[in-house]
């Protein structure tokens, strides 16, 4: 059994999102929930907050390894900036905790839930519902957005796993 | 005494300065280095990094107030992004250790050191040494820069102070 946390960092709100995934490579879900950030005093004060509540998580749901979403690179460089300082506290934050960090980008994540990299994020919200075998109520965006990103680490590990067995047998068959 | 810690983050490397000024706004040279983050393993390693040598100077030197400049928007949006997972890092330990962060414009600090918001890199390098009476060795570009920011703060706040004086007076005198 491995535990999985998957973060989607933001200066307004960052989604946390944990999951566990059995040797078969099933997940079930066990918490997820938005920091929200906003009302902090100022801006260093949210990323402040978004460390304090990520320790937290990490304290009290003690997961084996992080994903995390890559950049998407926007058009508006004052916005990335500040996603990029609020990605910048969250990963300090999971290396200052030991754990490692696996990233992946916007598309893959898609494509791993949905099957297309383009999908629409109510498609992959609905998925991750569905995996995850979740009530049909409205998930927070951003909280859904890091099950998102949790549920694609344990399909890769698997893949890569499943891909490392097959190599073993092949090996051990010569 | 006040002790000013300045910081100039990046994600390669980070600068570090401290400072103490006393009431009459005299500086007086404590601490300056570079962190060197580059030969970490992978990108967040180095910002753990980063959070790790920045808790240690402040729990080493114990600043009362920090500096800290404003992120230059480059046209490299990657390169903005970089910095600002650098500066988010160092904001969050800032913030987490209950420190007021303070935040300079390039052109301030260029203005507060030199008189002139498009000094070159150089002279605000030898107006550093020289305000804080610094052997005419080289310093290190982003340990300068670090007691650059510092010395702004220092002076920005002796003048808010001048000016807070002024106004007592001139209500004393009503």
């Amino acid at each position: 059994m491995t535990r999985i946390l998957g973060i989607d960092p933001g200066s307004q709100r960052t989604g946390v999102g944990v999951i566990d995934v059995d040797d078969a490579g099933r997940c079930t879900f066990v918490h997820c929930e938005a920091l929200v950030l906003l009302d902090a005093a100022d801006f260093p004060a949210r990323l402040g907050r978004l460390c304090e509540g990520l320790e937290t998580v990490i304290d009290g749901f003690r997961p084996d390894e992080v994903a995390i979403e890559t950049v998407f690179m926007d058009k508006n460089a004052s916005s990335a900036l500040k996603l990029g300082h609020a990605r910048g506290a969250a990963l300090a934050t999971v290396v200052r905790r030991h754990l490692a960090v696996h990233e992946y980008a916007p598309r893959l994540i898609k494509q791993s839930l949905v099957g297309r990299g383009a999908a629409e994020k109510a498609q992959v919200q609905h998925m991750v519902r569905l995996l995850l075998k979740l009530p049909d109520t409205k998930l927070q965006p951003d909280a859904a957005d890091a099950l998102a990103v949790a549920l694609t680490h344990a399909h890769m590990s698997a893949t890569a796993l499943r891909a490392g067995a097959s190599v073993a047998l092949l090996r051990r068959r010569r």
